[in-house]
């Protein structure tokens, strides 16, 4: 039988998801989104499909959701404590859900109410939600947890993810501030806090390792560049900023246990992923050119599917659901 | 609560598994072994931890399962056909088991019977059986299994493990014919098939990515060095047989799609394991050095521990149990 899906707020994420999963052979039984200039549209239209789905968006959850669908993606919001009502709904409908919005990938740490208050209602409505991407959801946190198994001990993970900005999407490249002058990257781009989710991808990993964490650390800097550099959409000239250099770091005991260290910057040299884990043995591994955000974010998603349908009632994590992996059918 | 366990088969292999499960708190509670020279003896000797466990190794498996442990670490032979009654003890004296028979990692398609017959020993007893080790069991299946979630298509797999010989223990070594000529290569190690798990791994990854085969090849060869190479125990002149060189290719629709590349020899140049992607997008991961067999595979074991615990009862795959990785506890 064919899978049934509505799509949760149809921006640049939303529409890669609706492309993979239509790809996939799953069936769009209704989308919901807040955009005027997107409501009344036809799904596929919006998400550049190349055909119509009969599918028309609307700002009315309840409209959307009437379909019953199987499994609700829902990309809206980065924040876990402003979504109750549209994950309810959602469940509520009868839907298991995969969302991305980041910070509910492991919410248990920097917000256990709202994660208990999600569980609780995933729960009593027999249903599974799962946050999860590329990162966080996979690139810094569930894969250098499944690079452990084979260690005796494990002392420390180190991750460094470098993403060329220049091939990425432009709110992406707009996000970590490529073009501006330094000044107005420190006054509009360093209070936004640039990407979100290396605390969660930094707790997600220490619960997954069972390490107790006494403190996380984040910072932010920008990335000048020495000669002038450009994408599609910005410019940077010499001494302009180009993008975000982020660290986040979690203290087991008071020492740094696990470093997250995260580049997103117009023209970034050597793009990779490489998680360092000290113990016994230790290990290097490098993911060549890295993870491109843009393409692996709605695979991750789309290719969870089959595991939260699988998985108990309540707020999931991409730990304890079963092993991640490409399934040929959704 | 300690977690018991007993050792059924303490050799190479078995010994490390000891020194693991020790080292993480488990207590052993019994020890199985048919050789004379080990029967009677202490199992923290035979293990060499240096200290004595006050467990002596026996020949009758009811006397060592008569503590009733928690968990059985099975380490006896590669033939998934022939280990029933051990399987079977284990699990009606109340143990989850994990074994490093490299058959018994992904059974369902070479020995079908067989593993249907483990999966109701196992279920008809509420006990969960497990066969895993680095490889096959991570190196060449799970973990590309765990590469493709980020991936929207997967064309083909193929992965490249590249062991250093002289760096593992002397059996290894013994197996792959290192110091011997080409000849008696041909004559005593060709027949041996060198390293056992090679469909395992092609079945098990095709399972895990819902493809079905419609064959598996296997090819080995000798790797012939130029100059003379040698290791703690053995010796190759130039012309003699430093190890073997073993390709499992796995076929969907007629066409190659898995491929899996061993090579252990002395003195092998840039050991790794390697792991290429064809898909959207390609991926490339590399593991500087590889994992080594002898330092992982406890390793796996051991931390498989939990998820076996937790998983449902019958015969399992590292693959629908939990997301495996390092856990802090047993």
């Amino acid at each position: 039988m064919t899978l049934t899906a509505v799509q949760y707020g149809v921006g640049p994420i939303g529409k890669r998801i609706v492309q993979v999963a239509h790809d996939r052979g799953i069936e769009f039984v209704g989308a919901i989104d807040i955009d005027p200039e997107k409501v009344g549209q036809d799904l596929g239209t919006v998400a550049e499909l190349g055909t119509e789905l009969g599918v028309e968006i609307t700002d009315d959850p309840d409209v959307a959701l009437a379909a019953s669908p199987d499994v609700v993606f829902h990309s809206t919001i980065s924040d876990v404590t402003a979504i109750d009502e549209q994950i309810k709904a959602a469940v509520a409908a009868g839907a298991d859900v995969i969302s991305t919005t980041e910070e509910l990938s492991y919410p248990w740490y920097h917000n256990p109410q709202a994660a208990t208050k999600l569980d609780e209602i995933a729960s009593s409505h027999g249903q599974t939600v799962l946050g999860t991407g590329i990162n966080p959801g996979y690139a810094m946190d569930t894969l250098p947890a499944v690079l452990t198994a084979p260690c005796q001990a494990v002392e420390s993970v180190s991750v460094t993810r470098v993403q060329n900005a220049s091939q990425r999407r432009k709110p992406l490249q707009e996000k970590v501030g490529a073009g501006l002058s330094e000044q107005r990257w420190n006054e509009e781009i360093a209070p936004e806090a640039g990407h979100v989710g290396l605390p969660e991808s930094i707790a997600m990993l220490a619960a997954a390792l069972d390490w107790t964490l006494t403190g996380i650390e984040e910072t932010i800097e920008p990335v000048i560049v020495e000669s002038r550099t450009e994408s599609e959409y910005f410019t940077a000239e010499a001494g302009d900023v180009a993008g975000i250099h982020q660290v986040g770091t979690g203290f087991v005991d008071g020492e740094p246990a696990i470093e997250l260290d995260l580049s997103m910057y117009l023209g970034a040299d050597h793009p990779r992923d490489q998680i360092e884990i000290t113990g016994r043995p230790d290990l290097t591994v490098t993911v060549d050119g890295g993870f491109h955000g843009d393409v692996t974010t709605p695979a991750v998603v789309v290719n969870s599917v089959p595991r939260v349908r699988d998985g108990d009632p309540g707020l999931a994590t991409m730990i304890d659901l079963a092993t991640p992996r490409y399934p040929e059918a959704p």
